[in-house]
């Protein structure tokens, strides 16, 4: 535990000044389902949720549930998690580092058994800047996963409390439902006043690496006024957030003094709230952001914590208008530079990525990310195929981010039926991650990721063969599916015959 | 009114012995829009719904919901709609027929104005076989419509009561409800003893094409057992359905005795119902079945009331696993061979397409039914990009409608959250079309459809203005977008701050 959460009121804190009940957060595992273990060579015991067919067989499927789904584990939000990887890495050196020099971490061995493939690959894929492994050092609850165009694509959801609409407790706990129906990762968006205090409950509960965009913290610390931002306020809210245990951070280094003026012309000028508060800076003081003339200091700073880059895209397109134009291709020329000086430091870099485009203009912006950006993981937001329908925005960009993932985006930002119009609530979370499991498998479908067909053989053999109870439990949502059947046809029977 | 259905108690019987109240069905303009006509060189009036907007200007969209959302219309659902083509075509003559004598007729003057091209590419479509205009002479309710790769794509919602569980009258207001939201034509699966009854009811009060698999009902006529289907009790429910005025109809004629072995080693076989008939009736007799024996007779007779062929794909895959197999492209050659046999007697076609294929998988789809079908309009179920999310095969299928619609699938039949589970309800019918116009209108962007991209234009200029009233009310669902933004920011206020 950091000093900083203990000082704020986090899950060290005794229970009596705690905000947080132990109730708040869903436990048990999914209907159907069990957690097992199965044991690396070295007996690192990596998760999967084991679903127990009628016929006597099982399947395993990958589990970024944690320790919540183990009927086995008794949960403490105030202790938070077991520190899974404390003491895995000794030295301070980056998973990039030991990559490069032929060792293969514990973190590797883990991540090789999660994805069937071999610890040796996976060594490879992080040394060449393909893969990252977004572990903090300070984050040792989390379980290791990788991002990397030849693993299986991620999802990540988004998550953050603001002042009017939600509280700490709310947040933990989607926190812990968005990794039951599949999150591979979670961002902490959090605004407000208890914005320390938010992340600290959610890093000392998440099995998930939690990835932040400290601009915001930043912002607040000067009342919400883009130019008093300063280098050393910046400085100082990054190495807070590195002590507490971020795995990945959204920094937008590359907004650059002459890219603003490309975007006057845009239907939807700016809207990427990072990109819009260094925009600001920079008309402002007229000089090139603080992110980009200090970066290789905040290279530094990430190096020791082994906190991953992910090089936002300050400014993505916000329509299909605006897809694929000189102002978002000029900023991606600059997170290229970046990226070549971080991985020279030894830091992880993965790119963020759009945003609003339509399906024939997808594949050009993951051809051109690789080329310039030596193939470093591909982190998009969607991206929404059409503007025209606000309360499906899941499902615009769901149609988006499956055909990006297919030609190697390695992560894909989830979406929710909310998006444009307010915050999601706890069933919004819920549907964008099942409707990007759903992109993501798609895309692991199309890629011929060697295993990912046979969940799909799984099913269709038991709707075959009319096991429902089956082709329900072996479903993304198993709940769902249950539910709808038996509104037709309640009778148990129906389920069986 | 066609004499079958005076006898059958539709429509056109009393009210005193109908059971469709008036009250059934959904009527007025969606929120934010009124119904205009704009119209043509000849004076035919074309229905737009007209979006007016906050900052003074208006915004015209395609408009498929007919009369119910014209607020100077009465709608009796006892007396029909009002019969707008009853005299358009005075000869037994089809389209395709007329456009390839270089004719243009009333309907193709309409289609004109609809989809913004001249009527003379319209009638060149048609000539071609690339498009077809399914409006049957003996449905004069029906607006014109047309169905080609080079129009925007379409979206077909299907519809069908079953003893157990629905009404005529739900299925009435279903199929208002579906048109209301987008749905191009509608597809009615009824089952049953009330199968005519409920036909008659949506035929006379749908603005838009109806289709029919006339094999479902020939079914129920031998108490269900498929050895007992005979040519001529076939062919006498085809004329029944023609004169009824069935605007297009789904044959299964290419499931050929040869091809049912090739299903054998399948994870799922034939999932067809369709299919399944045809396949039982050629084992059980070891012949050729009577659709494919009979295709020319078949052809004098819906050439006779224009009614337009829907080649149906009895041995569409039902799984990723089947996608793309040797069953699949066998009937698809045969598909092409009836295709050649129909245009040459006049009638018009389009290609019924899968169902379950991975995203890589898709575009061989497109490319094949062109080339063995000579470009006829292909009609595809999604595809589902995957089988694992069952309770969100609505969102798994518009992955691949999306994909394969950009690739030239003219006509999406669209899938519901119930697919594989259950009998959709009106709100599943709501979800399933427009999810669909997303896909259908996230292809017409790739396409570069001409117009497609202004109502992406428009929304996003008012997102980007502020104008939260116009940005909901230029959605695809006005409705929900409104109450997703109130849900968290109910103030009057801040919807025009």
């Amino acid at each position: 535990m950091s000093t900083a959460s203990e000082s704020n009121g986090g899950p060290a804190a005794s229970a009596t000044n705690s905000t947080v009940p132990n109730s708040a957060v869903t436990t048990g595992p999914i209907e159907g389902s069990a957690k097992a273990y199965v044991p690396t060579e070295s007996g690192l015991q990596v998760p999967v949720r084991r679903i127990s067919l009628t016929n006597g067989e099982h399947f395993d499927v990958y589990d970024t549930s944690g320790p919540y789904t183990d009927s086995d584990t008794v949960i403490d939000v105030h202790s938070g998690l077991y520190p899974l990887r404390r003491g895995w890495a000794s030295e301070h050196r980056t998973q990039l580092e030991w990559a490069r020099d032929g060792v293969t971490t514990p973190e590797m061995e883990f991540i090789a058994v999660r994805e069937g493939v071999s610890a040796e690959f996976v060594r490879s894929e992080v040394a060449s800047g393909r893969a990252v492994i977004p572990v903090s050092r300070r984050h040792p609850e989390s379980e290791p996963m990788i991002i990397g165009k030849n693993f299986l694509v991620k999802v990540n959801a988004n998550l953050g409390n603001s002042a009017v609409t939600s509280s700490v407790e709310e947040e933990v706990e989607k926190m812990v439902w968005a990794t039951r129906w599949g999150a591979d990762t979670i961002m902490d968006l959090s605004t407000g006043k208890r914005i320390h205090e938010t992340r600290e409950w959610i890093l000392r509960n998440s099995p998930v690496p939690v990835g932040t965009v400290p601009i915001y913290q930043a912002l607040e610390k000067v009342d919400g006024e883009p130019e008093k931002l300063t280098w050393e306020l910046y400085r100082d809210t990054i190495i807070e957030q590195c002590e507490q245990g971020v795995d990945y951070m959204t920094v937008h280094a590359g907004v650059l003094l002459r890219y603003v003026p490309l975007t006057a012309q845009r239907v939807t000028g700016i809207v990427s709230r990072g990109g819009s508060i260094m925009a600001a800076w920079c008309l402002a003081h007229h000089r090139e952001s603080f992110l980009y003339t200090h970066f290789s200091e905040l290279c530094e700073i990430l190096r020791s914590y082994d906190v991953t880059f992910s090089l936002g895209d300050g400014l993505r397109p916000g329509s299909i208008a605006d897809a694929n134009d000189r102002a978002q291709f000029a900023e991606l020329e600059t997170l290229g530079e970046l990226t070549h000086i971080a991985r020279d430091l030894g830091v992880q870099v993965m790119i963020e990525g759009p945003g609003h485009v339509p399906m024939d203009k997808i594949k050009e912006n993951v051809e051109l990310e690789e080329e310039l950006c030596g193939e470093a993981p591909f982190y998009t937001l969607g991206p929404l195929a059409t503007d025209i329908a606000p309360a499906y925005d899941h499902i615009t960009s769901a149609i988006g981010a499956a055909e990006i993932a297919r030609h190697g985006t390695a992560m894909l930002c989830y979406v929710t039926p909310k998006e444009h119009l307010g915050l999601p609530n706890r069933d919004d979370v819920k549907t964008g991650v099942i409707t990007y499991k759903i992109a993501a498998h798609s895309a692991d479908l199309a890629k011929g990721h060697p295993r990912a067909q046979e969940r799909d053989d799984a099913l269709s053999k038991a709707r075959f063969e009319f096991r429902w109870i089956d082709q329900f439990n072996l479903s993304l949502d198993p709940d769902t599916a249950r539910a709808y059947h038996d509104e037709t046809l309640p009778a148990e029977p129906a389920k069986t015959a």
